[in-house]
């Protein structure tokens, strides 16, 4: 394993979704899914979000979007907070997701709208 | 039809495809066609593309991330140039399609990546 | 904002979702949502299915099929709902979801008629 | 093979596609394509197109719609002239894909009037 | 009705997805839901299926990925038990599952992984 | 870098894709392109396609049902020869696509009988 694309990868995911987050995901890790976490950490946190050219911000901007469109609402939850901590503001949520309204569909910003409330919500009642 | 909406629309459009594009898109227009334009300048770039909350360069790169995962060459080539219209440099352009890679898997990122590379070649030999 | 698609939105979707769904869509909707509720109403509801040249029934089998496709299960659970108060028979809504059998394959029909048989057992229980 | 499903499938896919369509086809079946052939013409063709419940313009009607979603343009060819053989007007065909702008957004309804304009454009031209 | 399409299509469906799973099925069906109940057994479990040229075995293989891709959980839990009784074991299901996470994107690996231990959880509770 | 992991990923692709493919690819890059190329060869092909647990035939056999769940066409076609080069038989491709018949839905089944059916004839005519 490379070393320090995973030391990288582990930092920038703590740093993004938080270390509770992270420490539950490690601590759930099994010998089942921990090649997986490993490819994740590495190859997503260590290389691609480590890579200059973009903001932190706008990384989050894109996962919006781009999450949204792919209809995978577990991922798109943990981006509104990897959103909320790279200092996207909810005003900006919405309107990444009032774009999303136009180019993948109604019933697409729906769903995303409901989702990023619900993590409102858990964050609000932290 | 709302004229306002429509005319801000097009102001938007052309700003961030350029003339040449609308110019030919509304020459196009038929019968068949031509509500649909309408629905798509009103909407689209009338009312979302207007609002504030976001930069127009923000606007693109999300666009960049969502029409990649949607899966839509031809819409995706227009936004490619409408991010360099928008001030987007070719690197950051990269950057995007690089994160698109992990979210929405390699050969949806290796067809962007073409599909921008043919946009560029376009643009330089103009 | 367009008073006039946004009224002509409204009428239509009570018409079709029915008051109860309309009156707790409009008393949940935050500073967050309301934007995208307006968009939704004036596009979808007040411009689209106020457009000639479908019926209205015509315009939910089609939702049916395409939300299906789209595999939105919000959605779709409720335009089962709107397609029963458009006078689709419950019928009819098996014949659509038959043909997405073929056309979007099996695990999305088989989703599909398990949402709508969700709908008719809590439509049974009103 | 069970015959009588395949041959009222064939009958079935010569009303709605026309008879140069399947006869083409046909004689272009190689080992490789024959099974499919059969498992389109049977199950689609013989056993859900046959189906009561739905006339076949609204069968047609809901496969413009799906097929948008989906995404899949050589099909969604064929099923606008299947669509013109069911006697599904121009005007409808228009409407069916301006609800898709809004369900399944902006891109895939632009590809679809595009696709559709090139099926009008050959009719017109035989 | 094709008998003995839909005979060799529940032995074939018993023998995949245990026999708990298809007298569940078959309690369960009723008017709404007995013709795709019937079409799943003929064409999928009954055809396809039983056609030699593939192994139960790589079948079941293809299918964890291609479900993967089309994002539908609940027939992806399905196959993942259908696997297990096919002879896959736990590491090969981990390794396709690890292929679609380059080809599918992150964000449906993810989603695999996690249904895929919650049908292993059920199995060993069992 | 890691250089081992682009070592090995090379000389997979090699394996798979064949040395024609690979040195087009390589001559190919540019500097907008180079760093995706990097990533798919270290990340799938050094990483992915170098674990054990499948065989190089079934991941082939998986990435042909799953690519075209994806609908991307052509990562599709290379796949089709990467299977032959893996020595995975016409008449398996064959049955792998008319699994995916079933599962994705015709049009897509359809779409990718006619790649591969291409892919045959240009190494039939090499």
């Amino acid at each position: 394993m490379n070393e320090d694309l995973y030391e990288a990868g582990i930092a920038m995911r703590r740093r993004v979704l938080g270390d509770a987050h992270v420490d539950a995901s490690l601590a759930a890790a099994t010998d089942f899914s921990i090649d997986l976490q490993e490819y994740v950490t590495k190859y997503c946190w260590g290389d691609i979000w480590n890579r200059p050219g973009l903001s932190l911000e706008e990384r989050s901007l894109i996962n919006l979007a781009m999450i949204t469109a792919l209809n995978r609402g577990h991922e798109f939850k943990a981006h509104v907070r990897g959103a909320l901590n790279n200092g996207v503001s909810r005003e900006k949520i919405k309107e990444v997701l009032m774009q999303t309204a136009f180019y993948c569909g109604g019933p697409a910003a729906l769903e995303s709208f409901r989702l990023a409330a619900e993590v409102f919500a858990t964050v609000d009642a932290e």
